[in-house]
């Protein structure tokens, strides 16, 4: 019982001092100074007014910097869980109405407990799951659908929101004629700034440079009487408390996204946490509590109006450049959000949409990895098809879907990968008491009345008959020279009781033909298993040998130390 | 391109003699008279008119003698898949109807479809899936539900039918007070005669005994007009050729049954008939043609009046021990039927159906398997839970359920088991060049400045994390002595890009903790990926090595063989 394994702000808090201090006051301005236009953005993607955006970046950030074991770590509005948001909740209620709003503020209540359970019942680990090949299908899928969601934004027209890509190209160029230019020259002198900052390396957000130009092109040049969509009036003043409007049947609807967000926004936060923690070494991330502290941010969150938040990417890897050293920086961020919505909101309401539109298209395109799909075709052709088919099912029936797809894809390709695994049929290097894979080296000594076998897998119900397929049919090939059959057992790392029968079988089908059968190598847990199914005293413990050459030596009747007690050891 | 290969009767046809004849004949005439009393059990028992399941045991016999790789395999009614007949077309039709006469019929064609279709594409390996503790769980329960579903022709009294078993002995305890003491009195007397004749080794089989025991006690007593329920009135004559009723709504609705009885079907029959063929050897078993053969018996039965049928293992067990030689018997055993079909269905007007279900109880509560049960219990406890769950599943949820659920989590726990697998710190056996497992081993040598970690599974997504985690845990207890880090790559089978990122991740924070890095006796199919992926140059191949001893001797700078060659061979 340790109140740090609890709370882990009393891990830092207590050795708090000026250095540190100093790290967080700048990492935590210029984390707060990001939000401000992301936040807005990202409220707007979730399709939500911008204000909320302002909302969610308030209580969770206190929050997570209590709870969470990430010093780093710069929770808030993230791209994906406002995707994902806008998806789920878009099929029940009318983007940005009342009941939209209720039900996103309801959302982040369900994924705040989803993730407290798992994170109070060690269920951390089924992110493992979610395999590379697959975060990076999705992902890139994922930022495809969101920038082109923000096209209607960026063009002044108006687009059916959908999750399927083609439908909104479709939709896009079907309203190609009720373009407003005005809208589309700002965006794109946006994304040219914010580019442009990142290129040249300017020590300010683009985001914030481009949120400052809009304001002004558009208050300057009165564009908003032109067709520009503007923010406008946004109410000053912190959120309120209260509790989220529950309803049984709307969390029954909302559940298939509560719980696509909890794992995704978890997955995506620990990544992040454990990349920056590797650079630091002066504190553990403990996946456990990190679910725990994500939790408790959207629970808290849910009675402040706050939309579903995480852990997210680009504001967390410039709140370690900046110098963050503990949560501190995050609270700092939360006071000056407080504080913009205290005193600022008066400034954004010349803001134009196509400022948060060109905000959002610049952060996610980033996120489409092709380097990564180059890679995978060229080192592991499975993986990369697991990629692709991601990709593709996200793109094609839906965020959920294709993300689901990927995972039980690549589970099944395990799965069947163990069904076949590889097989050698192993030979001596000559004057050396060593044995390797006959298909791999071309001078090895083969005696044509022994057979090494080995097999590179578990043996278990599903490859139980391949096994015994294959070692037959090398028993049969050697035909009837055959004296000795030799199993290398030393990548066989589990034996369930399917292959424990098959090994009993092979074993009496070798002695059924006057061919004698030994094992070789076999590792600790299976040596116990063979005790306690008695395979050792059937087959005899003269049969067990530590290494190849030992089972070779005795057939040949040579003396040799057989190292019996490593052959046969067991825990049991 | 070989006609045996389509049609294996060409395997046996041509070298047909009378040795082989003699055997076949026994055996076919006394698995013929099996088959009278047992299919017209197995008929009752899916719920179709008694007849039907001798018209079941013609044509698919003859079809299977003609295509099927087994030669002792006695095709036709099994209980299993008659319960799951009753089961499935229960639900849509009432029992015993012409309707549901017609819907049975139509899965037997929708059934052999689904076989053949599978083994033209060669997916009989989807069996594999099936582990031997969910099958012996399902089988157990099935018996015991398909045994409890006989209660009310025994007693004399009508219960709802049921596939769960508390709700099927709830009924027969509230309709006690209608039990018919001559019904129970002729089934007592049955099965005690089945199970005496079972004993004492007769040479007659005891179901044909008990029938015509039956028809005499009803004929001589006069009891069919004291409650006793008879057959009644069988029609004579061949059945008649038509085409199954087909109708598109019907085949959605029995589809999961029949792909059910599908997979189930073969794999009893696949399982006979391998357990057959390996005391025999003169022949081999083909699993995709097996399952063109069972799926052709099934779709011309079905245009035959047959309803779903397979390989059964009691008659087949009976087949093989009198003599049969080739499917010569099975059509023999056809003949017979044929014969009985023509000539002396008077006979079974007075036959009780008490007499079936007494045939029925004694044939499956033999498969209930306790010994199994019991030895899994002592030697693996993972898949006795396996057996337990699909056991109680397949009671109380259904047939269906019980099985998924059985595979699901079998597939699960392998799954599961990968993520978290056995790891290892080898020390030195002394004044040996060899290394074992510091927690099996009490007295081998650890040097402070060596961690040798050996990891026992393919590395992947899912076990990654785990991989890192342990491997550093094990480098923080070494603490700062540690100069030199083995991976003993052994038994790590495979390695997939997620594998292979955390393998460079470790490789790297060992290098920004000035620790040594090598990988020894890595498998050729991994030393593929890892020359595909670069790691091999970005280690170097001076850290890669064949025995742990060479790496050891490396790094203490003694001179040895290194046997480069074969630690960093490729077949790429």
């Amino acid at each position: 019982m340790n109140i740090k394994q609890y709370l882990p702000i009393f891990e830092w808090l207590p050795k708090y001092n000026n250095t540190f201090f100093k790290g967080d006051l700048v990492a935590g301005l210029t984390v707060g100074v990001m939000l401000i236009p992301q936040g807005m953005a990202y409220a707007m993607l979730a399709g939500m007014p911008p204000i909320y955006g302002l909302y969610a970046s308030i209580i969770p950030l206190i929050l997570y910097a209590i709870l969470g074991t990430s010093r780093q770590l710069a929770v808030g509005p993230v791209a994906m869980v406002s995707l994902l948001i806008a998806a789920g909740v878009g099929t029940i209620a009318e983007t940005g109405s009342e009941n939209f709003i209720e039900l996103a503020i309801l959302l982040a209540l369900m994924v705040g407990v989803i993730q407290l359970l798992m994170g109070v019942f060690k269920l951390g680990f089924l992110v493992n799951f979610l395999s590379h090949p697959v975060i990076a299908g999705f992902t890139s899928a994922a930022a495809l659908i969101i920038g082109f969601s923000q096209l209607k934004h960026l063009l002044g027209i108006s687009i059916p929101r959908s999750n399927h890509i083609h439908k909104i190209i479709g939709n896009a160029f079907a309203n190609l004629d009720a373009v407003n230019f005005q809208t589309l020259t700002i965006g794109l002198v946006a994304i040219v700034l914010i580019l442009l900052v990142k290129k040249i390396k300017l020590p300010i957000p683009g985001p914030l440079l481009a949120v400052v130009f809009g304001i002004l092109a558009v208050w300057g040049l009165g564009w908003h009487n032109q067709g520009v969509k503007i923010v406008g009036e946004v109410p000053s003043g912190l959120p309120s408390f209260g509790f989220p409007s529950f309803d049984f049947e709307n969390v029954k609807l909302l559940l298939p996204i509560a719980l696509t967000i909890s794992f995704i926004s978890f997955m995506e936060s620990i990544a992040v946490a454990k990349a920056i923690q590797s650079k630091h070494k002066n504190y553990q991330i403990i996946p456990n509590q990190e679910l725990i502290a994500l939790g408790m941010a959207n629970i808290g969150g849910s009675f402040f109006q706050a939309f579903p938040t995480t852990g997210g990417f680009s504001r967390t890897a410039v709140n370690d450049q900046t110098g963050a050293k503990t949560g501190m920086a995050s609270i700092i961020s939360a006071a000056m959000i407080a504080l913009t919505l205290l005193f600022l909101t008066p400034l954004f309401y010349y803001l134009p949409n196509a400022i948060l539109a060109s905000v959002i298209m610049v952060a996610v395109f980033g996120l489409i990895d092709f380097k990564e799909a180059k890679h995978l075709w060229h080192t592991d052709r499975g993986d990369f098809a697991m990629m692709i088919v991601t990709f593709l099912g996200t793109l094609t029936l839906g965020i959920e879907e294709g993300i689901l797809i990927g995972v039980i894809l690549s589970l099944a390709l395990i799965i069947f990968r163990t069904t076949q695994p590889h097989v050698a049929v192993l030979g001596k290097i000559p004057e050396k008491p060593h044995y390797k894979n006959i298909d791999r080296f071309d001078h090895l000594e083969v005696r044509k009345e022994i057979l090494i076998f080995r097999f590179d897998a578990r043996l278990y119900f599903a490859n139980v008959n391949y096994f015994k397929e294959k070692i037959q049919e090398e028993i049969q090939t050697k035909g009837k020279d055959l004296k000795l059959v030799i199993l290398d057992a030393d990548s066989m790392n589990g034996m369930d009781s399917s292959g424990v029968h098959a090994l009993e079988e092979v074993i009496e089908s070798c002695h059924d033909a006057q061919i004698k059968f030994c094992l070789v190598g076999v590792k600790g847990p299976i040596r116990d298993i063979l005790h306690r199914t008695k395979i050792i005293d059937e087959l005899g413990e003269e049969n067990f040998f530590f290494r190849i050459q030992h089972a070779v030596d005795f057939f040949d009747k040579k003396e040799n130390n057989r190292y019996l007690e490593y052959a046969i050891q067991t825990n049991n």
